[in-house]
């Protein structure tokens, strides 16, 4: 039955299932407007939520200030932490992209990762919230976007980026290895240049199925179904002593690698990154510097 | 081979396939740097594009200003045109939500239909734009979120609609029945309010399958990859003459809907679409007025 099958969260309009006798819901359930009211009751007060959907009184740029009269349900949800800068997606309960900041100094210091928890970020709404109750038993590991051992400049840094914010559900065989391996590699980068800018993020990439049309197709885990990405990305901008600029991007898939497949077998061009997951790095670049000396890409074979 | 089974756009790092021999491709491709301006090269000048992503200089409330030096990769892409604000989500290559004012005077007018045409919306990066030739031999209509025929009152608002980025592939017996009959009750009920708020977007619901486990599953069309929803929302804030505010939300599965189905049938709780979608109506409106009266709701049952 098509309502049991698709997941609506808590209830379904009876018309998506099966066809139930017609009655008036509204004169059933709410005369006085109490089960609104029971509703109303239960929304949770939002101190930092809405920072993002509370947002601008009008759009930018909007002669129609009155579309917003009620508000825009939804914006971009920036988290600018100790460690990182963060666009939250709510409905995949992650992340979109983190940036974070890689140096000598921020790879030195004496922050200690037992003293770290993984943690709700409550300054989500609940709603659209991931919690360590939704990865137990999944299967995935709480797998950083922003590495912990990145920060060992600060404890509060470090701690920072175990919001599950920063987290998203991954393959334990990837983060264990391979991408463990591709964080140090960013790590030793940051030693021989000036600054590493690190932006990892997910992606849902399509594939063919046996129909010939093009599906994604992702798991959801947990209570809140927070998504499991296809694909992890990395695109790294460094910024060498000379001060010239040098883009590296990385894709590998949220499944088992074999370590020993060279780190640079990962490359992917810029622009295939780009087109996947909705971002845009390159314009960005050209227009804060015109030293942009080499976006290092994999093979197109 | 996982190369040939996963569309990552244009290239994809050898790592991600076969074990292709290693071999240095950045000496391999760009000595000089060539390949890298050939990159370049190929990217368009972007004119408003980027609104969203050239952003501002630092993230709000960030003292970490640096890390935002080479730019934030991706911000909430609003679009506020003459008949709705839209945001626009470049993943998915279509919009998140879109919002319209629906009233008696809206609803007037002599503006013709057939003066408009399905325009691809420039404003939008060419990487993450819908495109006519996309939705050619899909199978899919090209579905208005804003729909036309509440914007009589202007030509220009009418033809606003028709950008590809208020538009996402829906299947053709719902657009022509189901849907249509959703979108002239929410007409109706314009002539019969001092306004209606219409918020209207896509919805990618997971389902279990037949391993117990929850998945989310969608096609996409055409060359860009136009993510077709598995189902659509409508939320609708009613404006009453008394200044009293009612919401009631819709959802309708992105399939053949039979139109005898009566529309109150597919109401469902709005925290069910808040949850589903990552987006938020009744914390923006409570912010706004103490005037919310009602919240119609369809069954629990």
């Amino acid at each position: 039955m098509l309502r049991a099958r698709w997941a609506l969260p808590f209830a379904v309009g009876a018309g998506l299932g099966a066809a139930l006798a017609p009655r008036d819901r509204r004169d059933a359930r709410d005369p006085r407007g109490e089960a609104a009211e029971g509703l109303l009751a239960r929304l949770p007060v939002l101190p930092a939520v809405a920072a993002a959907s509370a947002g601008p009184p009008a759009p930018p740029g909007s002669g129609r200030t009155e579309l917003s009269k009620y508000g825009l349900p939804g914006l971009a949800q920036l988290r600018s932490r100790e460690s990182y800068v963060l666009c939250y997606d709510p409905r995949s309960r992650s992340a979109l992209w983190v940036i974070e900041q890689l140096n000598r100094d921020t790879l030195s210091g004496a922050s200690d990762r037992a003293a770290c928890d993984f943690q709700e970020d409550d300054s989500v709404h609940e709603y659209h919230r991931a919690t360590n109750a939704d990865y137990r038993g999944s299967g995935f590991d709480r797998g950083h976007l922003a590495a912990a051992a990145n920060h060992k400049w600060s404890q509060k840094a470090m701690r920072d980026t175990f919001y599950l914010s920063n987290i998203a559900p991954q393959n334990p065989h990837l983060n264990q290895n391979a991408w463990n391996n591709l964080e140090k590699y960013c790590r030793s980068l940051a030693k021989h240049n000036r600054n590493v800018y690190v932006c990892t993020g997910p992606l849902f990439l399509p594939r063919m199925e046996g129909d010939g049309k093009m599906y994604v197709k992702y798991q959801v885990i947990g209570k809140n179904n927070v998504a499991v990405p296809t694909h992890f990305f990395k695109v790294l901008i460094l910024e060498k002593e000379s001060g010239e600029i040098e883009l590296r991007s990385y894709v590998m898939p949220n499944s088992p690698v074999d370590e020993k497949i060279p780190l640079e077998r990962f490359l992917v061009p810029i622009e295939s990154i780009e087109r996947a997951s909705g971002l845009l790095f390159v314009p960005n670049i050209l227009r804060r510097t015109s030293n942009l000396k080499a976006i290092t890409a994999g093979s197109k074979s």
